[in-house]
């Protein structure tokens, strides 16, 4: 095995920045007028209102080092905060990043991490404007990422949670519970879950659990189509979709040949736990979101919104059976 | 002693949020278009470009829970941050802030330290945006804040620490060390600090090292003044003016008798210790600037600046010798 060379504390506060620097040049820079290296970072701002996200990754919670790798981690922590403006109808404009970390953490793992957020970033087309760097007790190491953005092209307004209305169709971006998949998988086999058959769909379900890549324009796509409400699937379809029935005092009822369909394309990887994977599973980072008419092309129809039935409280429902989001999703302290 | 009540576990993420977000009721609002509780926040920029930072305190390299109550690291968040905004001439328009904590920390902590932001910030006129929330491993408690904010009324550009010129006069916006001198008396007396004569002096550095407030419209005020350069001083006067001099490409000379003059302050608390503070004491939060002409009434002149002599490399000169910033100042991983 070779050596991890020097940790964050034999190289010093200097020389980690000098690192990390390094890792982001050739990064996106538009509208950065003034970036890292000074007390603060001067962005530009072209349509007078601003989104701004935080999220954090924890080693422990969040990630295992046996599982994925620094890249990784840069990769899907930047790809979670530009959910979130995604599901405002927005695009970033920039990230600030930081890294909290024991002392006796390998230099080349935080290059490693700052190199997949540099990819991550290079690939949204989104800047990295500064960050912070701080020592931690032992066993400690967390990413957090603050990322700002603005409304996307010819979107007039953000799209929040409490404007789904009965009769909208509801529908998501992508395929659901790929994460959670792909983590049942890691816990199953361990490394060797790579070579479980069927390879291609085991492949895509780890992928997505360590390097989440979805298609963030579409959030401004469904803006642009008049989503009345949405959200960033981050811990679960029953939860997140909860939180929009309940701030739009609706009701989503789900369709179960939908919801059937989504399992199904699991199963084969993960048999009878598929359906819970498309419920409850967290960390999709596809957008959930509620149309006046048709859905963008290639977006999955899910149900659709009704009005409170008398003396009903708002909430998921699935044949006829409210879904309890304590259940179906992910709490970062609960039990 | 009382029960410390439930804990984040016992609790749950949304019983935790619903605490929080109680806190922060009353709070500043101004220009917030969508606050927490969706995707992401939608903030106004009347000024075409934003300014942003980030800072972090860990529980025991940054606070001790025997000397720091909730509160205070609350209050001191909130200055940590705004004052990288003051030394680029902006004031704060609206602040995230993440909490990654133990499953055993008191609920009633998390809500102390909430109305500590919120105290902080309803001081500062900043509206809390939004944030995030995270389970971490034992003995872990962190407190993450973006700062986000504008250039300050009549600024034209931002102060960077680039500008400083040859001739230009050195100034602090107020006494330094007396965050040091704080932290040496706890250290040296623990919780009984407070009752070491002389007790003004004590008590005035016992509270700036857990809970500083600097004025902050210092930094807007040095702007219009025309200082050319200008940084807030978090890691040491040694280590903050080395890095204007290395990004001016200068010499910063300091006065004996200015330097002596500080130090004296805080010497009938500290005794021998307080030059030491002085140059070396990080977490002041006062600004250190170069201006072309006078500083703003209040501000204490600790010299000048000067070319690079034939050979020499920037740095901060005091009688004569050139300072060396890394055992002068703090460093997050260093030794």
């Amino acid at each position: 095995m070779p050596s991890p060379g020097p940790t964050l504390g034999e190289v010093g506060e200097s020389g980690v920045l000098e690192q990390v620097f390094a890792a982001l040049e050739g990064s996106p820079s538009a509208g950065v007028q003034v970036g890292p290296g000074d007390d603060t970072a001067l962005l530009k701002v072209r349509r007078g209102a601003l989104l701004a996200t935080t999220d954090t990754m924890v080693r422990g919670p969040d990630w295992r080092d046996d599982w994925s790798t620094a890249f990784d981690v840069g990769v899907k922590a930047v790809t979670q905060n530009l959910a979130d403006l995604a599901a405002m109808g927005g695009t970033g404009t920039g990230l600030l990043v930081t890294l909290v970390a024991e002392r006796s953490l390998p230099l080349a793992w935080a290059r490693e991490l700052t190199e997949g957020l540099a990819w991550g970033c290079t690939r949204a087309g989104v800047p990295v404007l500064g960050g912070d760097l701080n020592g931690a007790g032992d066993e400690v190491v967390m990413v957090s990422i603050t990322a700002l953005g603005e409304l996307g092209e010819d979107v007039q307004k953000p799209v929040l949670r409490s404007g789904a209305r009965a009769g909208d169709v509801v529908a998501v971006s992508g395929p659901l519970g790929r994460s959670a998949a792909g983590l049942a998988l890691l816990l199953e086999h361990g490394e060797d879950a790579g070579s479980v058959a069927p390879g291609d769909l085991v492949a895509e379900l780890l992928a997505h659990h360590l390097r989440p890549l979805t298609d963030l324009t579409q959030g401004p796509a469904a803006a642009r189509l008049g989503a009345t409400a949405m959200i960033d699937v981050s811990d679960g379809l029953v939860r997140d979709g909860d939180r929009v029935a309940r701030a739009s005092g609706v009701v989503l009822e789900l369709a179960k040949e939908a919801v059937a369909a989504l399992a199904d394309r699991l199963a084969p990887a993960v048999g009878g736990s598929a359906l819970g994977c498309v419920l409850g599973g967290g960390e999709e980072h596809e957008l959930l979101a509620c149309f006046p008419g048709e859905p963008p092309a290639g977006w999955t129809v899910l149900g659709r919104v009704i009005d409170l039935p008398a003396g009903g409280a708002p909430g998921v429902v699935l044949g006829g059976s409210c879904l309890d989001p304590r259940t179906g999703g992910w709490d970062h302290f609960g039990g």
